[in-house]
């Protein structure tokens, strides 16, 4: 936690010349954090409370803290300190060198770094018993449990319709306009909204607190102290409204965690698919949906009258809801930004398991935009060097993005046939039903289960596409609709 | 520098409610950092590396860091892990009573607590050697050699001559008045004006920032990461403006420190007699010079134009230059604020010799009030229970805020010789010949030298008063003067 909170500061707060400084500090509480944890102290408390996971029932808190250590604890084991000194220095360098190939828009500069993070990541992966796939190993890090031969059927059902789809509103395109949310909304008035809409939501300011920053991101330094921090652009009101909104799905799941597992392992959200669940579900479920619109626009129009003056909730609508191929997978849209994920994760998947050289990225990259979205790549810079992911040796991290937004629509049908006037409570600003289901079923659990036997007890079965690909037809039918819908 | 930043969020950023669990992870951090430092890696290291103390000569990097350390490292380790515990939670705890008690105006409820601190202070005492007052080594705590037998005579010299001068300024009352300074002074124009303020004086938003709180300070977690936090009063503008200049003089403190200090015991200010020097020195000797408000009267009234549009630079001038007695220490004017510290010390000193009882605290507090102020105290909130420091059992640090007031005088008159055209240079806003000075001869070598080798080297000599009194002999004729002065 208190290494977060130096992260927090950085990407908020600090003054750019403490940047230095301040990475020695995060690294010395890394390590510490590290060491500490993987010491025999640790194993010695798990044996001594080894009884407890048999005799207490398996969610109890007793016996999931000790599953829970235990498997933390043995997966930090297995890599040598020194391997992990390695990685974590690789990931600054790579990151340094990232920023300036990405900046130059030089792939050849980044090359010598990445290929040094795969091979990093190899000899990590050698630490661990075999797995079916290598890259496994790398999944597990982000979402226990979850491996590629559970990802590519998924995978493999959606490309296919989300292509289709993506060709319709290609064609279809002038149907909706999102010239509405391209204007100028001044910075001032989005913070004030965008604190006003999370408030709406729930993010009292006595827990909560909203931050600028480059790249928005969500964190928590406990139940009770929820950071979201956004990013502003004047000319498109949607990065900072949707981003507030999305930020606040992860801080939500956070804050509702039971409060008892606070400062134990067990104090967190679940996995990154279950998180990314949240998230999408209050961006889009929610945030993008006519209930919500018909409760939240008329603020959001008072927040901008001259560039929202004349426009009607039904134009805001359609403008927040635009989908159409582009660059770069953060400013995608809800449709296109599966095909983002398909493709990182058919490229981490050959590299890692050894069919595609680091080298060959670019030709690869563009060669899948094209077919996948019909674009041309004008430059690496916005193509295959625009994440910030694998500087870090971050693989296996992408595909639970696009498994968040499946399951935040199988997870969205569960609670509407529970609460069946869900549309209703949200069309009146009404969020604590929904908060209390996504409580009562998930948040309060942390990681009490794994991300597998999590989403069976949430939805009553394991991932499953079609929901997400009939939502998806849905909108698309509604928004494009036509003979080719 | 971790846990200083996790205080520093603590005290202006951190949701309230999460009150609890930061306490939490700052325990945690102070633990370990308490362990690692008093282990026995940090007794061999200074073992290996004990001949470089006599190698090399004695203000080198090398010999400093070893001298420095080991001082350091006995220290702590001859208070027991187990009492030092005990120590921190009877801080807690008792802040939490004093926070109460304050409130209530009750001393009678803060007594246990109090007497509590007391006690475990005599604890603490009895691990050191004998000194000649058992509250020199409370002293050495925040200034390294300083002692009672230091402080009296100095204090001694003090007390009658600014009794004296309070008792001019009160029959001449009326001819300074600071009506100009309280109106109503806008928050926003308040930040804006210290932002502004700040950075004239060399606050770089590269390195340095501004941030809001309930009780101003300055924290640091490098050289190149300075943070002052100020409060704003939106009917008396004083507030803000000198308590950021007061602030800023620290900051510039460790600013100016030689970087190659830094994540090393040595990259600090040397102790608090010098570390308040720099921000009095800063906030009286130049903030309200005419010299300075000839340069930043003109911005300060712009940035007021309701409340200062017809005030002239010498009302501004002696309205910040008011002197009166008053009840609170930290709101006390440049003359009358000594005899609060006076007060302090000579009660910190009978209640540590145990010629007082804590629970005659109240009634020697308020009979010294009308003896030194003339004040009857209406109340113990605003007496005896206004300070937080006893809550948290910080005997011992009091003196040093008017040693530094002493000391600032010194260093001036010191710069001054070196420096002829000092208020020319001030007046034109010229601040890094003095900001260059102050770095040469005392900021840049953080800890290396002791507080007495350091103000030796600074000033020439030891701690004196004399130059002090000259400079309130001679503001106080200027403001009051008439014949009594």
């Amino acid at each position: 936690m208190a290494e977060e909170v130096l992260s927090w500061d950085q990407l908020t707060k600090m003054p750019p010349a403490a940047a230095e400084v301040r990475a020695s500090q995060i690294e010395t509480i890394a390590k510490i954090a590290h060491e500490r944890f993987s010491n025999g102290t640790v194993g010695r408390l798990l044996q001594e409370c080894g009884g407890l996971e048999t005799a207490m029932p398996s969610d109890s808190f007793e016996a999931s803290l000790v599953r829970v250590t235990r498997r933390d604890w043995e997966r930090q084991r297995r890599v040598p300190t020194e391997l992990a000194g390695r990685i974590a220095q690789a990931q600054a360098e790579g990151y340094a060198i990232w920023i300036e190939a990405r900046r130059d828009s030089d792939f050849g500069k980044f090359l010598p770094a990445l290929q040094r993070n795969i091979d990093l990541r190899m000899e990590y992966i050698d630490c661990f018993e075999p797995t079916e796939s290598p890259y496994d190993v790398l999944i597990d890090d982000f979402e226990h449990g979850l491996t590629a031969s559970d990802i590519k059927p998924i995978f493999d059902r959606l490309k296919p319709e989300v292509t289709r789809m993506t060709r319709i509103v290609v064609e279809n395109a002038s149907m909706v306009d999102d010239a509405p949310i391209r204007g100028h909304f001044p910075k001032a008035s989005q913070e004030a909204l965008c604190d006003t809409i999370a408030g709406a939501l729930g993010a009292m300011p006595e827990k909560w607190r909203i931050d600028e920053t480059a790249h928005p991101f969500q964190t928590s330094f406990g139940t009770s102290d929820i950071r979201l921090a956004t990013r502003y652009d004047e000319s498109f009101v949607s990065t900072s409204l949707y981003g507030t909104i999305h930020e606040f799905g992860h801080g939500l799941y956070e804050a509702q965690v039971d409060e008892r597992l606070n400062r134990t392992p067990l104090g967190a959200g679940c996995s990154m698919t279950l998180h990314e669940s949240q998230s999408r579900l209050w961006e889009n479920l929610v945030g993008r949906s006519r209930a919500f619109l018909s409760f939240a626009y008329p603020t959001i129009r008072l927040a901008f009258p001259e560039a929202l003056g004349t426009v009607t909730d039904d134009a805001f609508y359609k403008a927040v809801n635009k989908m159409k191929p582009s660059f770069i997978r953060v400013e995608a849209d809800e449709l296109t930004y599966g095909l983002h994920i398909i493709l990182r994760f058919e490229l981490e998947l050959d590299l890692i398991e050894g069919r595609l050289k680091a080298a060959d990225l670019p030709e690869v990259w563009n060669a899948k935009v094209k077919e996948y979205l019909g674009l041309d790549v004008p430059s690496d810079a916005r193509g295959v060097l625009q994440d910030v992911h694998w500087s870090a040796g971050h693989f296996g991290y992408f595909p639970e993005y696009l498994l968040g937004s499946v399951l935040s629509v199988q997870i969205w049908d569960k609670v509407a046939r529970d609460q069946p006037d869900l549309d209703e409570q949200i069309a009146a600003g009404e969020f604590a039903p929904l908060q209390n289901w996504l409580k009562e079923h998930i948040h309060r659990f942390g990681r009490t289960f794994t991300p597998k036997e999590m989403i069976e007890r949430a939805v009553g079965g394991p991932l499953d596409p079609e929901p997400y690909l009939r939502y998806l037809t849905a909108k698309v039918n509604h928004l494009y609709g036509g003979p080719a819908a």
